[in-house]
């Protein structure tokens, strides 16, 4: 028999994370506040963020050490496996190496808890209580849950109410962990009660559910408030996956030509790419590519241009240098999965700009008819995200077949589908469509783009 | 860091089955044909199962081998992690040391695919193109459209037609995997169509789906039956678990003084323990306890006579000596999960029968609230079948704990819960409430014995 998995022991799990900062050809560019259009400081933050956090937002050390608490955590499941896709190799018939690097084993089912772990542990070093965030679908407001559960810190979701009725089992997950999660609007802020006046049904957005998270965390001195992808030190914490996946491909034997994952905020793929980078960087290996695939249906880094823009769409945080689609963008309703976030990790962003990663749009059935060809060779049935990777993967591996070359191509996955099974239904009962965001439009949103110079 | 987790390379998964039949005291009570009251033959089985499932079911070979093609799609998830619940011992401040071997990991998430895999490739190899099967809430349903998927054998799946309605994730999970799944009653078969003339809106049963299975699979050559637990061949597959769990343990440097599992037909927890029941039939662990759960609302061996029965709720199949409630017993509809099985495996009945292994029924919401502490303790989320027995490991190192015994217990985890949701919601809202069968009602099902000599 052939081997198809490749497992770290426990006692060789990373102890520290990569910090790309410590290599970047270029620093990155500052953050700024909004209302002096000068770099923000740390103080900016702390009424939202535990220091330590803060330090790893602009920290150049290229490595920092995995807190022997969080790494006790992660134990619960890292490390993960590394798997070569034997069965999908053979129904292409491509003499491809196909290995996905698969996170989908955490509880909450995704990479998202390797930085709910680590933030849930920091604020608990800070004395912090409490902690809020925003969900959409839920799968973060489900890792940070699981995250603060880990350490006895209360933790408390605004979900969007559209999704908080439409989607219960994220919000059970959630309290089966102990957190407690309300629909947004809700009447437990200010901008939710004002909301609820005039709008008794609002059915919410990812902008109001931050406005309230927000608003709670502030008005409280033992809460803080939680990001589950785009910033550095989210990056940071994900990187355990591409450190994992480099002692992995190692342990296999290959290095790889490709490697591709899908973007949101981009924090799953990053943290499996960024220790791939810095070999580029360090030009021991100039010809890898990497592609950062995303939908068509919001193009961030295929169509939209490098500016500043808020974080959010609410227009509260500070502006990062991103490509974006404007914070008012809202994908179109015929989107079905995750990936909609306007902008786009900046660290991604600056790579990008810099031509070391690339970028690929890809259509909504084709995606979900790759995912129906994992689940039917390797068994798993991958979250929608996934999905938009595998799709690239499967063409470049069928381009390898036309080609003859055997090239050796590196998946991210992030996490399985068990709660997107609508999705699957949706796509199998015919009711789900392809939408390319144009041109025009992107234009239009980007009137959005905030008064200031584009420096 | 303490170790947390123990696998198996790939190279040293089992290649054997282990078969209990080659080592038991005494042999395993006939398989009754109800209509001669004699022993059935293997003639009478041929037209619902292939020759080779046919001959295991009866076999006293000690290992009987895993096709290579077998072992290859177990790749895919096995060997499966032996766990070490660190977080749960200290959460429960016990001495004792829990084990858990987890059967979550595999694509439909429980220990199901072990056989539904095998029966799959028997099946091609006698050629046959298509399996039938029932399903209730959709597991079994799920892993074999699984297992038939892999093979590329057509699988058409009756699902009680108000768990379709009801449960739509397994489904889908179903379709994802290239299965059919019908509502039962179906117009698909001569009963169901029965049916839906005299009761168009019948919500269906798990007797009616088998009786539609049936009909199918032997109205075609083309197409068998598959079951998934119960049967001898079913649980010869499942000891791939306990085979692992046992060079897992000796690889932990321990060996279990107690390990407990939940019974629903008695396969995910069989698979666990024969491996270990031999080690007590040959006398060298005579000290060694097996602790089988059931729920109260199910109260199989706890309350049950040892009788001949059918196997089947329809009174299709032959009769079979097993603990029973009576072939027409339907558990109450406050129990949200599994185990609703009205007899046993025959192989767990007689053990029981001879003393080798003990029964313990648990309450509804205790087996919830365990599922929960081990939710935030060890951060998977169990399926409510599972939850069961983690009451009895909570109860056990509790014990420990009193006595200052550091006794050793090994947990059989079937399976996540990601698609019982609704059930923790239902817990957690307060709908859910306990039921124990009562003896009189017991007495009362058990007047659907079948008439005859019940030696």
């Amino acid at each position: 028999m052939e081997r198809t998995k490749f497992i770290l022991d426990e006692k060789d799990m990373p102890t520290h994370w990569y910090n790309i900062q410590a290599d970047l050809p270029k620093p990155l560019p500052p953050v700024m506040h909004p209302a002096t259009g000068k770099p923000i400081t740390p103080d900016d933050l702390a009424p939202l963020f535990p220091m330590e956090l803060i330090k790893q937002e602009v920290s150049t050390e290229r490595w920092i050490e995995i807190p022997e608490e969080v790494r006790e955590i992660y134990q619960l499941w890292r490390p993960t496996t590394l798997f070569r896709a034997r069965r999908l190799e053979k129904a292409l018939d491509t003499p491809a190496k196909i290995f996905y690097k698969y996170e989908g084993s955490s509880p909450p089912g995704s990479h998202k808890p390797n930085t709910a772990v680590a933030q849930a542990y920091y604020n608990k070093q800070e004395g912090i209580k409490r902690i809020t965030t925003e969900t959409g679908a839920g799968q973060w407001g489900s890792a940070l849950s699981f995250g603060c559960g880990t350490f006895g810190i209360e933790c408390k979701v605004y979900m969007v109410a559209i999704s908080y009725h439409q989607k219960p089992y994220r919000r059970v997950m959630m309290e089966t962990w102990g957190g407690k999660c309300v629909p947004s609007p809700s009447p437990d802020t200010k901008v939710g009660r004002e909301m609820l006046a005039k709008w008794p049904d609002c059915p919410g957005s990812l902008g109001l559910a931050i406005s309230e998270a927000v608003e709670d965390a502030v008005s409280r001195d033992d809460t803080h408030y939680a990001l589950g992808s785009v910033l550095n030190h989210v990056l940071l914490h994900q990187t355990v996956i591409g450190l994992e996946a480099k002692q992995l491909m190692e342990m296999a034997d290959v290095y790889p030509d490709i490697i591709v994952g899908c973007i949101g905020g981009g924090s799953n793929f990053a943290g499996l790419y960024l220790p791939f980078v810095k070999d580029k960087i360090e030009g021991k290996k100039p010809n890898l590519r990497i592609i950062n695939v995303e939908p068509t249906s919001c193009p961030t880094l295929t169509k939209g241009p490098y500016a500043y823009d808020f974080g959010d769409s609410a227009g509260l945080t500070p502006l990062m240098k991103m490509y974006t689609l404007g914070h008012d963008f809202i994908p179109p309703p015929v989107h079905a999965g995750g990936l909609r976030y306007h902008g786009m990790a900046p660290i991604i962003c600056h790579l990008y700009n810099l031509g070391l990663v690339e970028a690929r749009a890809e259509h909504q059935l084709a995606t979900f008819e790759a995912g129906i060809t994992f689940a039917r060779t390797e068994g798993i049935i991958s979250a929608p995200e996934p999905n938009h990777a595998i799709k690239v993967v499967i063409d470049e591996a069928l381009k390898c077949k036309e080609s003859g070359e055997s090239k050796t191509i590196l998946l991210a996955h992030s996490g399985h589908g068990h709660v997107d099974m609508a999705a699957y239904d949706a796509y199998l009962s015919g009711k789900l469509s392809d939408y390319a965001y144009p041109k025009e439009k992107v234009d239009e949103a980007l009137a959005s783009l905030p008064k200031m110079p584009q420096a």
